[in-house]
């Protein structure tokens, strides 16, 4: 199943993505689940599954996109966790994951812009992986750990490198408004292959910047959930960014930054199409 | 004011201290004021104001408080904020503040247990001014910050070093359940004396182990609120956590670990004192 958000005629909803449009499940199922975040948190997934065949309510033209969860809890991004990344940017080898946080605000839609700020010259893509939780849980280990993993979706963790690196601490770098590109769509596990295994690629202006397959992950999808679920509870709507591959702009020679009009995309395999268009802040 | 936030008769409310006790702002205001997050947010402190010569409505050993703003929005952490502190960690001279999230489930109440989770043989204590925004804005200029500012409250920052130094970043050593010690009141600006600044200590079983002023702050308040509303939009309930003077026990010789037991105190002139006691996890 693909989940998309959205506005419809001014109002916030989420739909169904079927052939010829969107069945809208605010409609369907009622005031009580008139989220992704409420189908999340209430594990409805069953009372979506029946509708997978029912005839679109309108089509994709018809609703703006939001970021594929508009309302998340918290969003747990991983650092350097492709090797080719590791090495590119000098970093030794580390038996744990490099974590940072963004806020729900940094998120953009599919479609919509992302935003350079004004105050940076060093604008940089990172296509990844979003994995989001469906169950909660403390201490997951990793054997249970998909388990706890109601979705995936496409996500490009814009980097405003020059504020990245005012200090060795990511945050500032990581959350300015409408760089955090998230969606189209939250896809169920049962659209991957049976082993998860899927193929990420990130284009500028068609040209291709990152490919790798997410079998070259440093810490996989269980470790990564064994290892956050140690030092916070994870909790429905919770999200991890699991890290980006080789070949970022900053690290090209010469470094390549997004300007002004410049067209990301994020593909992966089975996953979906994440595309953007670069908006240089007046 | 001071205001607490706390349980009573097992329902979540919140109230202004008083002589005596509490008056309690739930029952006073109404439910559309049923929160320290609520009466923030709606800016509705002229309504508090005359209540503060109110006979309590009851004592304060009828309530289990709560952290000083339960549901805050995005908690702001700076590191490495006075020089005596960056110079025993080793680090260089910055032009730019070091920045962590915390989220909310981290937070924990005054004389509520702090929890030494059992992965980690290193925890340690870091008293800090937090501050918390009363308003809306996004590039915030150092001289309207203050304008900015709704309350102050005593924040201990605790911390688990062995998670922090997993990697650069420090995110897992800062996340853990009930390790951010915050309270026991908001306190609004007028508390304070007319140039805002105040005296922290932290103790550990009596013992002082950081003494400092604000003034003694690398990056004073406004500065802050100037820099971080730069790559965030500030939001009424955000709060941010100033950072920690020298002194903390990882950086003692030999290190001073806190141990099951062990009873942290943050005074803060015109705050107030957050006491804990360190509870070790089973």
């Amino acid at each position: 199943m693909r989940i998309l958000s959205y506005l419809h005629q001014g109002r916030p909803s989420y739909g169904l993505r079927v052939d010829g449009g969107i069945v809208d499940l605010s409609r369907r199922l009622g005031p009580a689940l008139n989220s992704a975040r409420a189908l999340i948190e209430q594990n409805a997934w069953a009372r979506v599954a029946p509708l997978q065949h029912s005839a679109p309510d309108f089509g994709l033209d018809a609703v703006q996109l939001l970021p594929a969860l508009p309302d998340p809890g918290t969003i747990v991004c991983i650092g350097l966790n492709y090797e080719e990344h590791r090495l590119e940017t000098g970093r030794p080898k580390a038996e744990h994951p490099a974590i940072f946080l963004r806020i729900a605000e940094s998120l953009q839609a599919h479609d919509a812009p992302l935003v350079i700020p004004r105050e940076s010259e060093q604008f940089d893509f990172e296509g990844e992986l979003a994995v989001v939780i469906g169950r909660r849980g403390r201490r997951i280990t990793a054997e249970q750990a998909l388990s706890h993993v109601c979705a995936y979706a496409c996500f490009n963790d814009a980097t405003v490198r020059d504020w990245q690196n005012h200090t060795h601490q990511f945050t500032p770098g990581k959350n300015f408004p409408g760089t955090g590109a998230f969606g189209p769509d939250l896809v169920t596990p049962d659209e991957l292959p049976a082993d998860g295994i899927v193929t990420l690629e990130t284009r500028v202006n068609g040209q291709v910047m990152q490919h790798a397959s997410t079998a070259q992950l440093i810490f996989s999808i269980p470790r990564l959930i064994a290892y956050v679920s140690t030092f916070m509870t994870l909790q429905p709507g919770d999200v991890i960014v699991t890290g980006t591959p080789g070949g970022v702009g900053a690290k090209r020679k010469p470094p390549l930054w997004l300007r002004d009009g410049d067209v990301v995309e994020v593909e992966i395999s089975h996953v979906g199409l994440l595309r953007n268009r670069c908006v240089k802040e007046d």
